[in-house]
């Protein structure tokens, strides 16, 4: 399939390798669905939405937890930038209650037709510097509860799909998880998520080092759900299991920023492989992410330095996506159009 | 307005400065049309084809000339990346032919719609290692035909171009160009193009280097028709004079790759303001196009290593283009969407 797949994209009207990484994702792509003529169908970006216990210190973050309702709602209502981007791009955008500390009700209103799913875990987080942020059987049905979530997906005939995520705190949740499955050192893990300045930061590294030692948390670096169960968020125990069953159902995953990654180191811990499924698209501003790339040995499509959140890098990347796919089904070969190809001219 | 334009943007529901470079598109529209709710109307990809003496010489390039008359065949029966680029993202795309070796007749045959012009300047430029490439009087009428083209495409309502260019042997006049305008010795300058191997770029180097000394060029480093009439391409003058219209008529400019920003420097010794419209699509994989940027003091969108040409790098810059300024029209202000701003806590 490989062989098959790279002498179709060489035998393109184009200097062998000038459409660059576009080729690369055409050859994944094609190698995910195991075929020369790939498709993109719907594709779906899914924001899973949590509280965290530790947003309540005002420590880590300098926006209030009330924060993440606010922005569902915002969601449900089309005016974040998500919405956005997946209007502009024809994607279909879910919003999910993993857990914030706000009781929407069965159906909250929504004049954009996105689509809320009630899959509320507790009322955010407890706060982890003075426990566990869940326990493991919470972190357990989290991981479940992403999987339903996207299998319901894959039956409706997505076969793309993005992450995003919402939670005022949750910059130091993905932190405080990086740190201990790549042993980068805290520090450099931390960064300014959505925009403390150089004090805050300075406290945010010392509280954030303070779990750190409380929750002993490089000996549980291969313990995924004791991670989560340690530090977690109810939204990055969801996203893991979501990338889980997004492999299964041999999807195309596009993977957004900064606590999408650490989402995706947890579901590796579990299942090696999905990465292979993966598309990173892009490089955010948050400090750390591109040390976590490196750490997953990914490239990524864009390098905006964009630092959102809500799957708005996946979002935007996924037209390449689409351009990959397209330049492989659509355009005309040497043979076809007739264009002298170079080795028949030397 | 910039101010007006700040406020605007910093009002939305997202961390300040957390869409990254796309908040400098979102300015930089709203500046170049003039008002805080700029708008991307149909947006525009002008391909400008044209032959090189110097091609058939065979030192500069492995592709045959004739691959120039085969490729606008290709793009007008719509098989071409170019054209899986436009119809992806609805960008009309016209290609001139500006003087191809090859008489194509008043309106060849193609299926896809796409516009066909014809502006030949001749049957290709003369080989540039033996005398100048065109008359000055040439290269002033390929430039005003570039203007009456793109001046057209302003009076039929369109906001946004991004030029393009076919032109077997082409990287050759561009490294040129560049070399004699920034002063960037010409090895820096010069690259694979549509692929040489090590011993054929030396050959292209030293060929390339016989051009450099006959004409003299660093004493026509001001002289922007001088330069296109010793070593230019009638695609690349035509060019030059399209990214003039464009700024005349407030156009946002979309400036593709290599070649394009070899036109552009052109372009900017006639008017240095042409810059401010410029929006940098991507960074080539053609060596030589990331120091002509710097020369440029421009920020691309994309760094997909992609060295095709024909405009594909702005035709996937557009949808992000687009992207900035729905952002700025459709996302909610913290204010109309309820969300507590980070100045209303601290």
């Amino acid at each position: 399939m490989r062989e098959q797949l790279l002498h179709k994209i060489n035998n393109k009207t184009k200097p062998l390798g000038s459409l660059g990484l576009l080729e690369t994702i055409a050859m994944q792509v094609g190698m995910i669905q195991g075929t020369t003529s790939p498709a993109i169908n719907q594709p779906h970006i899914v924001v899973f939405a949590g509280d965290h216990g530790i947003a309540e210190t005002g420590l880590v973050n300098p926006y209030p937890q009330a924060v993440t309702a606010q922005m569902v709602l915002n969601f449900l209502n089309g005016g974040a930038a998500i919405n956005v981007f997946c209007r502009q791009h024809n994607i279909t955008l879910h919003v999910v209650d993993a857990g914030v500390n706000h009781a929407f009700g069965p159906a909250p209103a929504g004049q954009s037709g996105d689509r809320f799913i009630d899959a509320k875990m507790g009322l955010g987080t407890a706060n982890y510097l003075e426990g566990p942020a869940m326990s493991e059987t919470t972190a357990t049905a989290a991981i479940e509860k992403g999987k339903s979530i996207v299998q319901a997906i894959a039956g409706s005939g997505g076969n793309c799909v993005g992450f995003g995520e919402m939670g005022i705190g949750n910059t130091s949740s993905a932190s405080l998880i990086m740190s201990a499955v790549t042993g980068i050192p805290l520090a450099a893990c931390v960064g300014r998520g959505t925009g403390v300045n150089d004090e805050q930061l300075q406290t945010k590294i010392n509280t954030l080092g303070q779990a750190y030692a409380l929750h002993r948390l490089p000996e549980l670096r291969h313990q995924p759900v004791a991670l989560l169960s340690r530090v977690g968020g109810f939204e990055i125990a969801m996203m893991a299991g979501a990338y889980l069953q997004a492999a299964e159902e041999k999807m195309v995953i596009v993977v957004d920023g900064f606590i999408a990654s650490a989402a995706l180191l947890l579901a590796q811990l579990i299942n090696p492989s999905v990465v292979s499924h993966c598309i990173f698209a892009h490089t955010s501003g948050e400090q750390g992410h591109e040390k976590m790339l490196q750490h997953l040995q990914a490239t990524t499509l864009l390098h905006l330095g964009m630092r959102l959140g809500e799957g708005t890098g996946a979002a935007l990347a996924i037209p390449l996506i689409r351009s990959a796919v397209n330049f492989l089904q659509e355009m005309a070969s040497f043979e076809s159009a007739g264009v002298s190809n170079i080795e028949a001219t030397t």
